[in-house]
């Protein structure tokens, strides 16, 4: 396919599934790394790697004398070599050594951004202790404390809540031996991820915003895709572009956001590399992130960035302590765990902290992946509060409205039903004559708030589940509410008699026993367990009956 | 996760998948083949493979040394040094010895299936040239005449046609050097494969059936999920779990079965390894079949072998000659696919027919599968005759059922917004009145064959959607068809009204479009592709209208 052979700096487990992308393409990788069996390196036979520390001048050129194209896994490499190599033209580097420069020092990158008019959190220099002062006076307590350089994964950040806090946190943090800067304290109401890629002439492609969860400041738990409003998440992809855009060379980019209780979207930082938050792109995705910089560094078309499946997880397994049984249990988990694929790094030591693995799930419905990654997650923290039953429970899965307070009588047997079978759902009065304006937000919302289908109720010229379903792409049940005059039947063409284009599922008068059921059904075609609550209802009302025939054979038909 | 260390015998392009997949799991392989580097050497840098014969008794017992349980990739091994091994209970050996012993000479394999009650083609013992004739007395011409040992793809088949043939048959199997047998004509309208995977404790699990097209008797293109019915292709893996049932060792086995035009089912050989027809696994179902093969032989949990897409296909990519630059063209073609993974092997040599690389490619339907595929399959042969873009998807999500053929130009437009979704879905008469047991078949089998709502129409006293709402736990869509009196109001009733614990999603009189919208709403309230498709539709719908209010603006009432 591709004759140029690539080498890279680092050889840590992002190095080895690039690796494994490029071995299927038959492209050569040569790693550069101090240990001789680095996870990169066990699966890579041919080349013969270099090893030595990424940091090293000497290394680095014996790298690229031996490779076209020069590539990193880790952005804390000898940028200055890198530099002089590019400046020489001595060989292609991907990204551009003037990105890696940018990116390694965090405080220089968020200066970057902000300049080029992307979000960031409000962020000032921190020079000695008396700017510590300044940044307290502007940005009040708590105030973020961190590292410009060589800060990853949880280390070189530091909160400080009051003045007592300060000395603790500069020890913390080397005492000015390495460079700090500040941050304003900014309370995300959720972490957002983009991988974005682009090949050397310029094509882009994003894949799916997710949404991540970390712990102690390493990425945990991945969900693709982000489960938020479509427009926060247009957003959030159009912001992540706008920042690659602002970087020079090709390849994928990681762009972390956080996104605030307002709407507003901060970019956090970004990776010029495979991330941690696109490992799920390997079975989730039509082309993996490690096989698109692959090809795009090498200027071959960039691959698909769609999802191939509804949803997707990725869940980190990272060293509990030096014992390696211990770690693993999340992936004995998964081995039972449909839609489940483990990968090890092929890591020798096991420490506490260490990212020794991950696993990717993927499922049919968000609603089935949460089932399938909920025990894997609680083999890692029995009490893992990331963990999402209670936000599956709370989050409903069925809307209940109607157009006045009225009709909850008639209404309130589909509750009823839904809470027998054990169904999420919320109830709520939307008048579409009355309330246009919530009717419209409901209804333009209900399929970003999770809801599968909406339920709606209306008297006389009823309007509310048509217009309703003009408004949302999902299902829509009406129930037609029998009124003083007309036995209910204008209520029911009202609603049934909708025009070509926008269905509304309409059911009998006044029976909303059967809008509910309906419901259950629909929700059962997907969800088994629904299905099998159904098959179950439907017997227990087959047997009701057959009670009553034997009761009447038995006391016959004058005395029953 | 295990730490049991797998030799395999073979280093070709199935050992290399098993490394993949295997290197995921940090399990160790050593591969023995003489190649130093092999396909499956070259990505597995921590093992000291074996470089020597895989006939080599010396080799075997070297690698046997090294080891804990061996494997194969290739059943064309020294199988004497395996039984001795084994005999002696000096390691694991899976598939059991005895096992590959019948599968190498096909004669053997075709007596143990037949003698254990497994359909095959009707076949012979070639001893003579005499026994020829004995074979066309009893089978006729044509006659396949067939190499018993060292046959695959394509080597060691000749077809007689007529007894002109014979001398050449003869001639090109090498005149009784090796072993013949042959076997009665028989013409298949499809091939079938079933990939069977069994544990050491005799779990046993299937992967979908698929349909395997072969060109010049070399695998050429696999279609999963089979196109057939589903009481075929549920035969079929019976049929597969069977066969393998009757040979002892665990593992996977790919069973390669003939479909007959008649219905009937024969076996055609089984491969007690990882299989050709059984790649498309590693991007198309949730474990695939290399992971399992590794899983079953270590005696661990066998993961999920459901396709977790809609459809998938696995085009071969054969040597066209010696130079790779032409062979690779489908896989350049490959690079600008959606949905395409491109394989390759790592072989040094290109020859025409080698097996260089293979593509999978995933679809969100069979539709749009054939889209993807056939500009790949045309770089192969511009006028490749394995491509049909009719054939329709037998994995339905939707069921439109009617009374009577004359409800038909009444559903159509339902059908027609299906396929304009690309949502699958099938179409048929069942007569609540006429064909009252079709209609319990076809109502209690739905949700077991994968439909996810049903759409049944029906006019006058409109039985059909109730009745089949009582046999399901599904959704079921009810459209009302206008007949001749009452003006479609007998049959909205008799949908509509049905009395509480059993509805039925009624839609508008004769509005059918309406019922096709809302099961697509039901599929999307679950599926994000659907989801999207509708929230575009319900644009276009949008901006219709709003050109049809500039042009109302700019023409005037008047004129418009």
């Amino acid at each position: 396919m591709n004759s140029k052979r690539i080498g890279v700096l680092g050889g840590g487990q992002l190095g080895r599934m690039l690796v494994e992308a490029a071995s299927r393409l038959n492209i050569s990788i040569t790693i550069l790394d101090s240990p001789v069996d680095s996870p990169a390196k066990q699966i890579q036979a041919t080349s013969r790697h270099i090893h030595g520390d990424f940091k090293d001048p000497l290394k680095i050129q014996e790298l690229a004398q031996n490779v076209d194209i020069l590539t990193i896994e880790i952005e804390h490499v000898n940028v200055e070599t890198l530099e002089t190599l590019f400046s020489e033209k001595r060989i292609e580097i991907h990204p551009h050594p003037f990105t890696i420069r940018i990116i390694q020092d965090k405080f220089l990158q968020k200066t970057h951004l902000s300049q080029n008019e992307i979000p960031v959190v409000d962020f000032i220099d921190i020079s000695d202790r008396d700017s510590i002062n300044i940044a307290v006076k502007k940005f009040g307590y708590p105030l973020m404390l961190k590292s410009k350089t060589l800060a990853y994964d949880g280390r070189g950040n530091h909160i400080i809540k009051s003045e007592d806090d300060i000395t603790k946190a500069l020890e913390t943090l080397g005492n000015f031996k390495n460079p700090l800067y500040a941050e304003r304290w900014s309370p995300f109401v959720k972490e957002l991820a983009v991988m974005v890629v682009r090949s050397v002439d310029g094509v882009m492609k994003s894949y799916p915003v997710v949404e991540t969860v970390h712990k102690e400041n390493i990425c945990h738990l991945v969900i693709a895709p982000a489960q938020h409003d479509s427009i926060i998440l247009g957003r959030a992809k159009e912001i992540a572009e706008k920042a690659v855009l602002t970087f020079k060379g090709c390849g994928v980019f990681g762009v972390e956001m956080f996104l605030m209780k307002d709407g507003q979207i901060y970019v956090n930082e970004i990776a010029p590399r495979p991330h941690n938050s696109g490992h799920y792109t390997i079975e989730a995705c039509q082309t993996s992130q490690y096989e698109n910089h692959i090809r795009s560094i090498l200027n071959m078309p960039i691959g698909s960035t769609s999802l191939k499946v509804p949803a997707a997880a990725m869940i980190n397994v990272l060293g509990k302590s030096d014992n390696l049984q211990e770690t693993l249990s999340p992936c004995v988990e998964a081995l039972t765990t449909s839609g489940a694929t483990i990968h090890l790094y092929g890591k020798r030591e096991c420490r506490k902290g260490r990212k020794m693995g991950h696993i990717t799930i993927v499922a049919d419905s968000i609603s089935q992946l949460y089932e399938r990654i909920n025990p894997i997650l609680k083999m890692i923290d029995e009490n893992d509060s990331s963990i999402t039953t209670t936000r599956s429970n709370i989050q409903p899965l069925v809307g209940i409205i109607m157009g006045s307070d009225s009709d909850l009588p008639t209404l309130k047997p589909c509750a009823e039903i839904l809470k027998s079978f054990d169904v999420p759902f919320e109830l709520s009065i939307v008048s579409a004559h009355r309330t246009p304006m919530r009717m419209v937000q409901y209804a333009k919302d209900a399929h970003v708030r999770g809801l599968k289908v909406i339920i709606a109720g209306a008297g006389g010229a009823a309007h509310l589940p048509g217009m309703v379903a003009a408004l949302t792409p999902l299902p829509v049940i009406g129930v037609p509410v029998k009124g003083k005059t007309l036995d209910g039947v204008d209520s029911l063409y009202s609603i049934v008699q909708m025009p070509r284009g926008i269905p509304v599922a309409t059911i009998a008068i006044n029976n909303s026993t059967n809008a509910g059921l309906l419901a259950v059904r629909q929700l059962g075609s997907f969800i088994p367990n629904y299905l099998q609550k159904m098959q179950e209802f439907m017997e227990r009302q087959e047997n009701e009956v057959l009670t009553k025939v034997e009761k009447l054979d038995k006391v016959g038909w004058e005395n029953y």
